[in-house]
């Protein structure tokens, strides 16, 4: 594990809580209305209470953000994209000094590209929290209501779960997608960003802190920035399930698997698409075709993208050279199996000898294995087997395959005669997702404002006692 | 970490998948219809891949029965009911020999009990399994269902969560309670109970594995039993990210940490129930009595049991003698703040001076800590503060008192002029419960059969592609 130690700027919130304590190794240097900057290296016990101090802030925030009209949530949000509006130049400045260390740290240029903001994608982010604000609350809806023999009344509410951290790499936006997503879902967010973008997310936070103050009825620490990106501070952060109720990590599997095994606390979590896209012998060409050009090369880098091609033996000879000449027009390498190597062999068409690991990858990328299988039986197995329970599909004519195939795949979506990209929030109609959850407990699939809410019971009675 | 090495039983059903690697050190001494005997010890290699061969068993079972109609469900839990009825003098056994173990080591009356069998218990045991036959299979519902713009028809159903692994201590009830849940919710079920009792397990184990064996249409591994109680089997499972879905930890809060913070699986788990009873200044004296003696006295060892009572300062005067001495009059030991011990004092009523730890402790005992508070909105800050978000009351004849409390107070359960005690799924009118959540993801308060699932979003397209 690599601990980033050494001169680390802190932002303003978190000084409040510790003046005591550190106020000897703390110097104001205020680059963007109020950081602090931490000299020389911090113990870990220090990082702990530190981070310790933000999370029952942020607990206390909680309590009242749970209990905060929609309105004055939804006047922040407002605020905050007024304030994003009237800030390029103070995010872009920030955004330039984490691309010039990042140019010293040789990231590649896909990861530069993430990483940079410009005016256009500070317009779409200021626009973004607009549309959050106009999504409805999904605090306090009735789920479930009843009456029991003994004249108890029972109501199921949704509430906030309560206190989310989200764990994240290099990607600035994420910093207000999940904010603002926890803000209007009534949940108090601890975010802890990576290193490349630290000042970018800290120019960000004080956006975000000064929206939030200056709208009553939210409070200030609703979202706090762990102003650190020391790993100790990140495993301390991941110990405190007396204060935080959730753990979000967003980015890389390494990223996801390290939150995973180091946190006490109950984890959302994403981890692979392997997507399958299984072309019954009942299908119609013409659909086949467009969904599986459409399932990998619409968006070959995304989790809900189509990675495996499943055909059935009886179509495989007229389908696949098809299905294969459309994929490889479209620049699509194809990993094959003997029997569908054999066809395309025989069709001319290029293609590669598979390996073992390609028939359970998520290459997301323009590659994809390609088998051929004896049933819908054999296309469900494999699925089961091979893939990650994520997002998988049909194409058929026939009902019964279409519905043995819904029942028997064990994934979060499954889809007849649609597109593996159809898995996604926005697509469901959630008006905003922080995710798509590979987990089958809490969430499943596109996390939107209501997966982020738990649920209390209230039970009015009359005296009623226990017999 | 203490480790239970030795000679250690195994149930057969996990020999078929080990016999070639360790059919020299396995000798068939069958007690119980197939046992088998460790000689020597296990090396955790050994251990760890016994523990995956029954975890991928459990996965493939998980799929068949997660397809499984609900008679054939229904059908092995009856068998399994008849069964038990038929094997009192076999598992009495079974249970005698474990109590002849725990009397040498050292354990407590009320542990011995919770141990013991008796025909009676058996009698029991059968009736609660045939209960859970006749209730309504919560596999399959229809959650939600729209249609998007596009025309896809997106439903949202229940299905199992997959394969839960349940760990629990020395009560045997819990090995059929925790099975039979599962396997009427759909999930495959991985039981790991404590030392004391696994004989009794074992017994039971063998019992459910024959009648899962002789039900057509159920999948003969969807219960099984880790034949060792070793730490490092228990370590090894808590891993299986890839193939097992959810834990269950059932037992003190030693064992519930210790799975929380070794397990890289999603955990469904139970803390404190640290509860709280507040009798506001509007409450009806004689329902605040009865009330506090239900919430106090009906059962004060369960997690429902009120621990700390608040009373509004206006009330206490008149209102804490009367609460406390129909309290002591059922032998509650009082830990009294200053305040509630001076009114005590001057109605010279027994009572103690509460130690700062009282009011936070779950007694489980007839003990209770008091407390005088000058509003309905310290009482809520205290219960959020002191509290383990399980389940409050208020006592008031005021509902905007009341709804005050039960929108501040964020707990599982908040109830208005009804005992704490009724946060349970029997009293919810569930039929059956696993436990009471102290979550918040995916289950909060009583988990039954419909928390036993999770969804999966199945989608119905004409070719539709993301633009």
């Amino acid at each position: 594990m690599r601990l980033h130690r050494g001169s680390v700027p802190l932002v303003s919130g978190w000084h409040q809580g510790l003046q005591t304590t550190r106020a000897t190794v703390l110097t104001k240097i205020c680059p963007f209305g109020g950081f602090l900057r931490l000299l020389g290296n911090v113990m870990p016990a220090e990082l702990e209470q530190m981070v310790r101090s933000i999370a029952e802030r942020a607990r206390a925030a909680s309590l009242a953000l749970a209990i905060a009209p929609a309105a004055a949530k939804n006047a922040a949000l407002n605020r905050l994209a007024d304030l994003i509006d009237g800030s390029h130049q103070a995010l872009l400045d920030a955004n330039r000094r984490d691309l010039e260390s990042s140019g010293a740290n040789g990231l590649g240029k896909a990861q530069v590209d993430r990483m940079t903001l410009s005016p256009s994608r500070l317009g779409h982010l200021a626009e973004s929290v607009r549309q959050v604000a106009q999504l409805p609350d999904p605090v306090g809806r009735v789920l479930e209501e009843w009456a029991r023999p003994n004249g108890l009344k029972i109501r199921k509410l949704s509430v906030p779960i309560g206190v989310i951290g989200v764990i994240y790499e290099a990607r600035p936006n994420v910093t207000v997608d999940c904010a603002i997503l926890c803000l209007k879902s009534g949940n108090a967010a601890i975010l802890r960003g990576g290193k490349e973008i630290f000042q970018t997310n800290a120019a960000l936070a004080e956006l975000i802190r000064k929206a939030l103050g200056e709208t009553p009825g939210v409070p200030v620490d609703a979202v706090q920035l762990i102003p650190t990106t020391d790993r100790a501070a990140l495993h301390a952060l991941l110990k405190l399930d007396s204060l935080v109720h959730c753990i979000i990590p967003r980015g890389g599997e390494a990223l996801i698997r390290f939150v995973a095994e180091n946190s006490t606390i109950p984890v959302i979590k994403h981890y692979q698409g392997v997507c399958f896209l299984y072309v019954d012998r009942a299908a119609d060409p013409e659909m086949a075709e467009r969904l599986v050009i459409n399932a990998k090369t619409q968006r070959p880098g995304v989790c809900n993208a189509a990675e495996q091609l499943l055909v059935h033996a009886e179509a495989a000879g007229t389908l696949l050279p098809r299905l294969a000449g459309g994929l490889v027009a479209k620049g699509v390498e194809l990993r094959c199996d003997p029997a569908s190597a054999d066809i395309l062999a025989r069709a001319r068409i290029a293609h590669k000898a598979a390996m073992p690991p390609d028939f359970t990858t998520e290459f997301l990328d323009l590659v994809m294995a390609v088998r051929v299988v004896d049933s819908v039986d054999a296309a469900i197995a494999i699925v089961n087997r091979d893939g990650s329970a994520h997002t998988d599909a049909i194409v058929t004519s026939d009902e019964a395959a279409a519905r043995r195939f819904q029942a028997g795949v064990d994934s979060a979506v499954v889809l007849w005669n649609a597109s593996t990209r159809f898995n996604d929030g926005f697509e469901f109609g959630y008006g905003a997702e922080i995710g798509i959850s590979t987990d089958r407990l809490h969430a499943r699939g596109p996390v939107g404002l209501r997966e982020l809410c738990s649920y209390k019971f209230v039970i009015d009675g009359e005296g009623q006692i226990r017999q």
